[in-house]
């Protein structure tokens, strides 16, 4: 086993670790860390570890994931297992965050790991592990924590991404399209994180100002109304937490985003990029709501494991967030399909199955019954795909029923 | 980063998994499996993956640790924080082995990793560990759950070892070692440690049938008299956990065990072997003992660990297990210090401070209290030092005061 990582630039490394402690948790001093990551971003792990102990953390809790032991499981394990999944370790990270704790995740994985396993296998997995990681996840659907996520250039993913390339320019290649999406290609990337966050702002009080009370997208293959939840508010890059932090969710971001109410969308809507799920490459999903719920659905490939995501729980067939991103970006610059949620989210709006989030809420102390009575959805999986394109435009409907145009031809209409 | 891995032979490597999964932990089907590492011990953990969903495992969650990692806590970190440990995973380990799952660990790391950091942050940190992982660990010490420890040739500890080699082949020579020592550098490894097994169990037999109250040790530097918990039972090689499962816990082991009586132990005796301890050499440890408890410690480096060790709290004082290992075997051909007690110690006699394990007594089916009662040791630690050597006797001593000679020069003196 070799891991050769000397192709990665160590000072954009550094810069990314640095915006990830600073910026996108906003570690306090005192406060714990609980970081999980594929072993293979081993060298992001470190660098975040002595970011995260200079800001003043009291310990750092790397839990380290290897794509080997994942698949010796599909090759080796026996069928009755693959309802198992380890509930414990996730309880026991709902009890850090209980305790003050806040949380990092390194992504970075093989976009298509599980391609070619057994597709019973793989959806009772992944259904095992939404369950088991649930006490966990609410305290980060829920913004009870300060929490941030971002991305290491994973050798698998890389050479899917770079295909015409050999493994190690590739590696460099997707680290490059990684740090100049994040934002840390050039010195003074904190700052630089600070000022972005101040324009997703601005976007997110113009919305909330307009008070829509639903969204209407037109598009190829596209004909869709979402209704917005009673009370929602639009969040855009940072958020402050239940426990009172401000912190930037996602390294990169590009959106802005509210809860949708799970009982009022309409009409047909086509995915305009490959989702990956757990694994599988999910290409050209088309579906229709009724009433917020999906009533039909297809996929070019991966349509199987989409069925079984959609079969989760009465909610995962509900939206839990609409988000709001205009086609050029630094990310949507870069040109590239990233096979990854956390950018290609950030190039294309988007729309997400499963659990919402209930910060989206002018009110940010709703209890669970409050949230689901203004339209809230609740699920074991939250899921995002994008349907934004330079084709697509969208206007917001207020209750009074006036139009105003949001986004034309995939940019933000005003200005 | 890189992890050079090919001077280590797969086969042998194989084996060991092999040897760990059947003999080891003797795994069942649908049983669950939470495996400690360090991250360089990767190749193993993959190895032991393999054989464990081989053999049925319904899932196997690897928990890899970085000694970099803990190192930055050390550069960076503040001096508040020392005292937080992640009691969360250990209270969630413990109640995966609540639900049924088995323990492994890969031990591998650097002997000498915290060599000249801040003696009260490692103290403090130590103690920290020892109290948070108390709920895992009386899972082990109590032997509910069947477990297994192996070892990996990590570089830092295999550079320790063969000071005077280039680090590959140093890695290479302490991966031999490893092998000669676990049994496993020949064929038909799983079936040699069942017939090692039955070995030790004919010692332990023979132990038990002659109700020793007291073990008499004399030698250069030690004249100690170590009297028996009140029902205790010598143990050796497999045994039978609570779960129903018998387990090998520890690869290589060539020790009989019992536990010995907290408040019987009189003398003075002087360590044969360097006690590595949460990353500090403590070197000459003398000691003297009076009613069972340590009442003067010295050691000629390392002294203040050790100190701090003794002072986690009053079992901390007392002994938790007296071991008996023949001065020759597979391990102490090798003709090497190890700096690692699972290997030191199996090459020489050795007595622990703190736990003792509830397991060596002819009821096994003990209260925490009735344990105490029988003058089982009771603390957050168990540290194991050797005492053994080549110019070690020790004397068995009845009830009734007769004296059978138990080892002669470091030998078993019963043939």
């Amino acid at each position: 086993m070799t891991f050769t990582t000397h192709t990665i630039d160590r000072e954009k490394l550094k810069r990314l670790a640095d915006v990830a402690v600073k910026v996108g948790l906003n570690l306090q001093p005192g406060q714990e860390l609980v970081m999980t990551a594929p072993v293979e971003a081993l060298p992001l792990v470190r660098e975040i570890t002595e970011a995260a102990y200079e800001a003043g953390a009291s310990l750092v809790t790397p839990l380290l994931s290897d794509d080997e032991v994942t698949l010796a499981r599909y090759r080796s394990g026996t069928s009755d297992g693959f309802d198992t999944a380890p509930g414990w370790l996730y309880e026991g990270m709902a009890q850090a965050f209980e305790k003050g704790a806040a949380r990092l995740a390194i992504k970075g994985d093989d976009p298509a790991l599980l391609a070619g396993r057994n597709p019973d296998h793989v959806g009772r997995a992944a259904k095992a592990m939404s369950a088991a990681s649930r006490p966990a996840l609410n305290h980060i659907a829920n913004f009870r924590i300060n929490w941030n996520i971002v991305s290491w250039p994973g050798l698998a993913w890389a050479r899917q991404v770079f295909p015409h390339l050999a493994p190690e320019a590739a590696q460099a290649a997707l680290a490059d399209a990684i740090f100049k999406a994040s934002r840390v290609d050039q010195g003074g990337a904190v700052e630089a994180w600070r000022a972005h966050n101040a324009t997703l702002a601005e976007r997110a009080a113009w919305l909330n100002g307009n008070r829509f009370d639903a969204l209407h997208y037109t598009g190829p293959g596209t004909d869709l109304t979402i209704g917005l939840a009673d009370g929602h508010a639009w969040v855009g890059g940072e958020t402050e937490a239940r426990n009172g932090v401000i912190c930037t969710p996602n390294i990169p971001t590009e959106e802005v985003f509210t809860t949708p109410h799970a009982e009022r969308a309409d009409g047909y809507v086509r995915a305009t990029k490959p989702l990956s799920y757990q694994g599988t490459l999910i290409e050209e999903i088309e579906v229709r709501f009724e009433g917020g719920r999906i009533t039909e659905a297809r996929a070019a490939s991966g349509e199987n494991v989409f069925r079984t995501l959609l079969d989760n729980d009465e909610g995962a067939r509900r939206l839990g967030e609409v988000a709001l991103v205009p086609h050029r970006s630094p990310i949507s610059d870069t040109g590239l399909l990233f096979y990854n949620t956390l950018f290609d989210e950030n190039a294309a709006s988007h729309i997400a199955l499963g659990q919402c989030y209930a910060e989206c809420f002018e009110d940010k102390t709703l209890s669970k019954e409050e949230v689901a009575q203004r339209g809230g959805n609740s699920s074991i999986i939250h899921v995002d795909w994008m349907i934004g394109s330079a084709e697509i435009d969208i206007d917001g409907i207020t209750a009074d029923g006036t139009r105003v145009p949001v986004m034309r031809s995939g940019g933000w209409a005003q200005g």
